[in-house]
């Protein structure tokens, strides 16, 4: 069938059309089948999307990626017929059924999901079946292997150190204490990082108050090489697209399918040569984890995985049952950590990052077993540890004077009160964290939430409990609001609810 | 946060909107979240569909949907806020957890899918997790009745009889005999069909080649009280929107969860105000349903799910290894039937014809056990069921002095030949069918095969198989194609493969 081509100004992310229902019966397609469009020798598959009258009987309506994939100008003409389903959609469907799948069909199916050739539909059945379904270890293992060799590998030439943490702790801003240390000790730690999508602020969008966190692999192996490590945003180095697109269809839904999340901990840290990795699993009530069974049965995984992955693996079980540090938004968690590298820092932000540092150090063989903390401690103490951090910021573009009095928080402010006298019982880090996002953190880096009361301390009746900040008045209305309404710190008493 | 906005000539079938990325981080939403679009005192929540660099700061890009429920103009200044995602979302996540629903959790998904406020991530998800957990009866009745409740009903004023046919067997068009004649014992059998999707032609398409079948419900009654039934197509009288939305996300995925089988047929039924109905299920190779044993359960389930809806229900497992009839494709087909009603049709179809009618007499108390059969031969052979189709003919605006002669077939013919003497084996509805649809059936309603030869029939080497239909010559050279590499007759020997 020939079809004259009309154009939508928007890039959908995949090759997709619009057709007339007319010309699809007669074609016999549906929507959600293939297409092949070819203009002279080029040609490209797309998914037709919708069928419309708005789109003529012999008009193709084609989206950004079609037009340039094919060159096409206003009013060209096109070829169309039926093209087949990706093979890998079988292979989805195997998977449905609760059918094992073998190394090269994962390897079809994360091909086609990084080539943009399923729909929405279909990569949602993935995401769901694997859900429902769970993947095995050798499934896991080869999804992982698919999802890194589909994406940038950067080889740092040296033995790679690494960390992460599972989330879910507001203000846990440990990686930027533990980089500086571990590179201080000498060894290499390129850090990539996430920004935020349901946090108030992710290390990227933390580490962006003090320096550029978007690099090319070839600048980022200039800033590893100058300093021994970095402290970037993962997103721009392309290292799991796979990945990426995945959590594309697990957002709306909210689910985080356990050999999806193994596989995409595990191939960024492959994709950049890990050798070593710590893994911190926060534990409590608010964090994503919120029983030490399933933080146990996780970090098996884990270590499972991360022997078949050749990347040694140990596993941190922490508290996260409060938020860590006082700040909790990108520039208030910034000062936290400038404060930790200057030793005046909260308390618990310093000794965690201290035993997670340890912890490297040790797995790493820097430390003999017993003796990282000591080697971690010094080295904050010292200073080395702000002299490198310093030297990392500046390397990334950053400025090497940045103190935490200069760092820049949101000028407008609410200070929340206590209404009794008593003991400060818990801070849930799930409502702290929407009343900072309501302030506009993390778009807004100076937004955010500045505890003025930690768990166990005690407030008088009137005392500020934290402070809102916010660098525009509205949004300092709507967190003020918000704040009415939730009660994230709990004070004095122990009655948790009156049922009547 | 306000916006301008731009308009994409779509309909999406959907309220999606494309936004901004700085503005979405603004707003702090993602690709897939609500936001709720208000002008003046209207408002429409809308899912975030994509984020493009094409739609500017400021602007926000809406299709047809929005466009229309705001009267949006070109410039026009809209309000934006975050808006929650529907409940309905979370009980989609109980099933996917393997949980049962409540029934008002499942009416509450059923209204927003047919209002459109889930996307085809949400909707796909419920969908999979439906196929792989499955419904139990007490969700299916609610699900059933969501169906029935959330589309048009239409009420008869009489007892209604109906049957329904699971489908997969090529020609099999019993309907437009059993009709005539049901109506012509006195009984009402108002018979929504549907069109094809896979096949070369449904029951609507084929009454399509005699008669009008797209009619009001104002229409529909007026041809039911003249004639006591009709053969329309089910998707003009909006009976289950919700089904077809579903059915929308199943196509590409190639899956039926049972569950969704069962109430799709049934809603369908209830929605016309059925009594009494009869399904045929055919069971064979190449069918739908190819063993005895799915065949069995499906029968009890459909019994069960009649019962709790008062709905009498009786499935008669049929032999669906074979085509019916020597047609396939609307216009052949349409010729068979009106051979049948003449008394000189293909026996398989006259005589399935017979059987299903006189099921329906008997279940419906017009004929007792035992004299369905001589009552339904007797109405056919005396042309009294011929003469009530041509009465349903009329009242759908046809041509009621049509003949079997003078059905319009497609005028480009070719005739595919044995290619050796001996008895014919086996002929795969599926092959069949794939041949048929390339010759053009059911957009073509000339397309299609004529077989000229049956299972158990002798044929010579040279002698013709089957002939090509097409009203269109390159579609016949692409059938003729099709049918040079596939074999979907196989004459003499017992062979079916040589493995070496």
């Amino acid at each position: 069938m020939e079809a004259t081509v009309k154009f939508y100004e928007i890039e959908t992310g995949k090759p997709i059309v619009v057709m007339n229902e007319e010309d699809m019966k007669e074609l016999g397609v549906h929507v959600g089948d293939r297409i092949k469009i070819s203009k002279g020798k080029s040609s490209v598959t797309a998914i037709i999307d919708a069928t419309t009258s708005i789109v003529s009987q012999g008009e193709i309506a084609v989206f950004e990626e079609v037009k340039k994939e094919l060159a096409l100008a206003r009013n060209d003409v096109v070829n169309i017929i039926e093209a087949p389903r990706p093979k890998s959609i079988e292979f989805i469907k195997k998977k449905l059924k609760g059918q094992h799948l073998h190394g090269h069909e994962i390897i079809s199916i994360v091909q086609d999901i990084v080539d943009n050739n399923l729909s929405d539909v279909e990569l949602t059945a993935l995401v769901v079946a694997s859900y429902i379904k769970g993947y095995d270890m050798d499934e896991t293992v080869a999804l992982t292997q698919a999802i890194v060799e589909t994406g940038e590998q950067i080889d740092f030439g040296d033995e790679v150190v690494d960390k992460h943490c599972i989330g879910g702790v507001a203000g846990n801003r440990t990686t930027m204490i533990v980089v500086p240390i571990i590179c201080a000790a000498g060894l290499t730690m390129p850090k990539t990082s996430s920004r935020a999508i349901t946090s108030p602020a992710g290390t990227a969008d933390t580490m962006e108050v003090l320096a550029k966190v978007n690099f090319s692999i070839k600048e980022l192996k200039e800033i590893v090489k100058k300093t021994g490590g970095c402290i970037v945003w993962g997103g721009a180095v392309n290292l799991a697209p796979a990945d990426d697109k995945i959590i594309k269809v697990e957002y709306p839904l909210s689910i985080d399918p356990e050999g999806q999340v193994l596989a995409s901990v595990m191939a960024k840290k492959k994709s950049v040569g890990s050798d070593y990795l710590i893994i911190d699993i926060p534990v409590g009530k608010g964090a994503k984890i919120e029983d030490m069974e399933t933080a146990h049965h996780l970090a098996r995984k884990f270590i499972q995985l991360g022997e078949r992955l050749e990347i040694k693996t140990k596993c941190i079980v922490s508290d996260g049952s409060s938020p860590i540090g006082m700040g909790i938004g990108p520039a208030l968690e910034a000062r936290d950590v400038l404060l930790c590298l200057e030793g005046r820092g909260p308390s618990d932000l310093t000794n965690k990052s201290i035993d997670l540092a340890a912890a490297v150090l040790e797995l790493a063989g820097k430390a003999r077993v017993g003796e990282g903390r000591d080697m971690a401690e010094k080295i904050l103490k010292s200073g080395q540890a702000k002299e490198k951090m310093m030297e990392i910021i500046e390397a990334q573009g950053g400025n090497p004077n940045i103190t935490p009095e200069t760092v820049a928080l949101g000028k407008y402010t609410y200070d929340v009160l206590s209404a009794r006298t008593g003991k400060v019982n818990s801070i849930d880090s799930k409502t702290i964290s929407k009343i900072a996002r309501a302030s506009g953190a993390p778009k807004d880096h100076g937004g955010g939430i500045d505890l003025k009361a930690c768990v166990g301390d005690d407030v008088e009746e009137g005392g500020i409990l934290y402070t809102i900040h916010s660098s525009n008045e509205s949004k300092l209305e709507d967190a003020i609001k918000l704040a009415q309404q939730l009660t994230p710190i709990r004070v004095g008493g122990l009655i948790l609810e009156e049922v009547t």
